[in-house]
This record gives structure tokens, sequence and C-alpha cells, in this order.
């Protein structure tokens, strides 16, 4: 029987959720999520020399904790799965010399975290493994240095504008039964409607965050109301009521079970975000610290994470392109619910 | 049953090689390997207004050619599997956009062939679809802008230095049933000795293809010469024979079945390529073009290709770190030779 469901969605029957981490930096300690963290560094640099550095360790302390809260060896872990914004792929790099363990890099800027869990459940899922881990991070001034301008030019910045979450999260798949599972996940196809400005990443990736669920919903014909949520990565402010728009002339009506995790992060009343949060730690930390305690809890049985990502890059915007995007969507949900 | 072998090895027994394809340049076409090439193109440029177009260019050919001598059409494709050099992976992100399949960005450097193989194959064999299809590319002047001094700096390089392919290689890999399968694929873990020098990737590498190659024999119970052919992807004269030494201390004694893609894709008595090829192009035009046509004609039965990957960054190895590495393998077997 094919495990793939209509379009762009794979099934899956085998692949439940052990554990899962989230560490963030001194903004997302005075957010409104603080408490759903496992730990929060208030020092830009972690007391590291570098930035870099400074988000390598996040990577490798969300890891760490994934691991010991799995209450499983290191030697355990099958599969590293990673990925994060750097030139390139620093953090997801070293963090594997250090693990030890098989190590799959894998790219989606700001929808890895959803790459990764979606290719992690498969190789669960399909056989290859007991437990597989995927991870992401990114740091406000690394994403500053490797995508804009350097830190101490202090450009302004428009207020479409987005700010990068510092953190990583991690998520540890397996074979072994829990009350949570990873059920489908819907791969997503580029989508480019012309953006070119590097700073409105809002309105350039709610086409791909759109596409995507109304995939996802049309392969397992589903309807919005059956998640308690639906949450996009970081559509931010800008981005967030595009994508609800595009959906509702699909004849998709999204309500209040649909949010942004670049809006649940930050409180923009008080916190100098521009439209909200982005960055491959955006959706990583809220679903893997909030989202996964409110399933832990029962506060909420079934949700679908869209992770999006802004496949730019520095080159590629200085010649004049316009900015590819796209969206990977998973569905966790605790078990009975379906 | 699981289809996990030993510590590190995938096995399939559902993955067809349904086509695949390699595209290359100048200094492809005064090679050897020329003739095994689909297509080759002189200028630097091909056409395009800047070397990453050139590159997204020869991407886009392999990807295309891989879709036709496949027979099916580009919406047939379930999984498009890509990564690149480039800064960040601009070629499988744009020519992603023009395919408009299901996309999962990866990156691995070098090895990015063989990962991207190796998730084909799995996705395929784990039943979560019909064709996946994976590709990868390099340029020799968007490498060079990448991870070196501006071109028109005209730095002079060491011999031990490596001469990026300009090129591309592309597999459709399928649940239909061909003379020629994906049998195992052996995921690396990251390996670091500590080099730090960017120009010496073969001594980087080696010990990553040595311990990806021990760790397969081992998994799988095979010895070397079970195999036709042993190709490592670019450790080239200065790699090569260090990756043999270290085998020889853990008693794998390699014969004349082993082989390196950047040793056998250019002549190095009469072409200036330093201590021979590198870059994703080495390993994918080698293996797509020259060990594929050797498989079909017969000529080869059983082949491990062993992608090797320096996971460095400008960034990282700037800020004086050493330069993480890895190597992924993928046997590739005419039916009936197990």
């Amino acid at each position: 029987m094919s495990k793939k469901l209509g379009k762009q969605t794979l099934k899956f029957d085998n692949a439940y959720i052990t554990s899962s981490s989230s560490v963030g930096g001194q903004m997302e300690y005075q957010g409104p999520l603080a408490s759903e963290f496992d730990e929060l560094y208030q020092d830009q640099y972690m007391g590291k020399d570098t930035w870099e550095q400074a988000e390598l360790f996040l990577m490798e302390r969300s890891v760490d904790l994934a691991i010991k809260k799995a209450n499983i060896a290191k030697t355990d872990i099958d599969y590293y799965i990673a990925g994060d914004l750097l030139n390139q792929n620093i953090s997801a790099a070293f963090s594997a010399r250090n693990l030890g363990q098989p190590f799959l890099g894998i790219y989606g800027a700001c929808s890895t975290s959803m790459e990764g869990l979606a290719i992690a459940s498969t190789l669960i899922d399909g056989g290859y493994g007991k437990y597989a881990l995927a991870a992401t991070s990114s740091h406000n001034a690394t994403a500053e240095r490797q995508y804009r301008y350097p830190t101490e030019y202090g450009g302004q910045k428009p207020l479409i504008a987005q700010y990068t979450v510092t953190g990583a999260g991690a998520i540890v798949v397996s074979t072994v039964p829990t009350d949570i599972q990873v059920t489908y996940a819907t791969i997503g196809k580029v989508q480019d409607l012309g953006v070119k400005n590097p700073f409105d990443m809002g309105t350039a990736m709610a086409p791909a965050a759109a596409d995507t669920i109304a995939t996802h919903l049309r392969d397992i014909n589903r309807k919005p109301d059956d998640y308690d949520l639906i949450m996009t990565g970081d559509l931010a402010s800008v981005g967030h009521p595009i994508a609800k728009e595009l959906l509702k002339k699909e004849g998709i009506i999204l309500g209040n079970e649909y949010n942004d995790s670049g809006l649940l992060i930050y409180d923009r009343s008080r916190q100098e975000v521009f439209s909200g949060g982005s960055g491959c730690a955006s959706c990583a930390t809220v679903t893997y610290g909030y989202v996964m305690n409110q399933l832990l809890k029962r506060k909420l049985n079934k949700v679908l994470i869209v992770a999006t990502g802004a496949l730019l890059s520095p080159v590629s915007y200085m010649q004049g392109e316009s900015i590819p995007c796209i969206a990977h969507a998973v569905a966790i949900e605790r078990k009975g619910n379906n």
C-alpha cells in the first residue's frame, strides 16, 4: 500500500515523538513564551568568542537536551538531520562533528525544521532505524551578518522586516510508541511570485504557505478546523494575513486555529521586532517548546506545523533574482485523535 | 524486518535506477571522459550573464535530460532532492522553482550526490512514491567566488589544491524494476582530524572516506573485491593514497578496484587541474555518466560510490576552525549480482 497520499503528502504509521527541546536567547527570554523553553541565555555570545560559536552552542544544547529528555544515549541516534541559515550549514556540520552519529545535512532556510522532521519521520516510519534526531538553529547576529548589512553599520530597517530568532530546537522521532505521533508530512513546491525585497519575507513566503496548506488539506481530505492549531513558521504580521487571504480565494477559510510562530514568540507591543520573528529557530523553538508542551498537557490534540522558508541568498538577490520560497507541513497528533 | 544493517547502512529492495544524466563544461570536454557526458558546453558562462546562472543552467539541463531519458513527465516526479555548493543552494532552489515538484534541499558539500541518492532511494524503497529525482551541480568559477579569493585576484594555488568540476548530474530512482538497483546506502559520520588548510581538501576528507568504506564493508559483511569499482568522490591525488593507507591500517586492502572520480575526470599529465577534480559535480558527473554507462554495458556489475564532502565555510575557516568532513556511500548493482 502506498504511503503517499494525494500529490505531496506522506503518511506515517510508526513515527512517534520521543522528546523535543528548545533553547533561546535574550529576546526570547523577554517574550511571552519564555516559560516554554528548556533553557534561555541572556548573553548574545553565550560566553563564546563569535556569534557563530554562540549559535553552535545553542544547537548543541538543544541536541543534548532532546537526547537527555528521551532518556537514550547519543549512540542510540541512528540519524542526525540538521540544517541552519549559515554559509554553509556551520551549526549543523559542527554539531554533527560533536554528536558523532550518521549525519544528513539539509537546507530549507526557515523551512528546515519541518523538512528535518519529515525526513526523520520517513527514515523511522520506513523501517530504517529506531531513533532519528532533527535539529535546527538561528541566531539574530549571525543571520544579520549572513543575509544583510554588517551589524556594525547599524542600517535602519523597514517595519515590514522581521527579527531573526536566536535559538535552537531539536526533536527525537522513534518507532517506540508514545502518546504523540507524526502522522503526515506534506513536502512543498517552490513558489515565487516575483518578490525581490529581502526585507519583505512575509509577503514572499505567504504563497508557499498557502499552497502547502491547501495541498495538505486536499491530499488527506481534511478541513482547517480538523486541527486545533495550524501554525506557519515565520510569516509574521505581514505574511500571516496574506496567506489567510490567498486560502480564502481557494475556498479554504482559516479561523482561530490559524497562528504563526513569528507572532507567538514575541510581544510586538513591547518588543522591537518589527513585524515579528523569523529564522529557522522561530518555528523550531515554538513547535518543539510551546506546541509540544501543549500536546503533552492535552491542551492541543492535533496540530499542523507549516514551516516557511525563503530560499534567497545574498548572491542571488544582489544579482537581481526574486526570492523562491517553500513551505513544508507536518501533522502532529495525540494518539486516538485521528 | 529492519532495513538497517549494522551501524550505518540502509538496505533497499525496491529502488531501481530509471535513468541518469551528466553535463559538463570546457575542462570536462577536454578530459578523458568527454564521451561519457550527455552534453558539454565550452563557454564558461553557457551564454548567461553570471556564473551562477550558468551553473543553474547546467543543473536544469541535467534534470531535463534525466527526466527525458526516463521517458516520464516532470509531473511524474514525486520528490526532487538537490543541493550544491553555493551560498546558499542557489542552483538547487532555482532549479526546483522551474521543475515545480516537491523539493527537499540538502547540503553535504561534495558528498551531496550520494546524500541525495540515499534520500531518494529511501523515499522510493520506503513506499512513499514512484519516482524520485536527485541532482547536484558545481561550477569552477562560482566555487572560486564562494570559497576562495575573487577570481580576478588571480591568486596562485599550491599543487595540493584541486580544480572544481563544472557540471551537473541527475538520477531518477523508481519502484519500477530495471536492471540496475540501488542496494545499500551507508550514511557517514563527520570526521575531523584538525586539517585547517582550505586548499588541502584531499587530506581533510580522506579519513571520512576511509571510515565510511570500512563501516560499509563491516555492516554488510563484504570485502573490497566484492565490488568491481569502489570510487571516492574527490580525494584526488593527495587524498586517494591517504584513504588507502588508513584502510590498510584497519586490515582492509583496496586493490585495483579502488579509484576516485577526481582522478578519472581529468588527465593531470596534460590538464592544469593541480591534484585533480573536486566539487559536487566531480562525483555526480562521473557516476551518473561514465559509471552508469559501464553498468548499462555490463562492463561493471557492482559498484560502491563514496562521495566525500568538506563541510567548511569561508566564515568557519576564517574564524580558525578546522574542516569537518563526511562521506556517504551508495552501492549500485546490476540485478542478479548480489
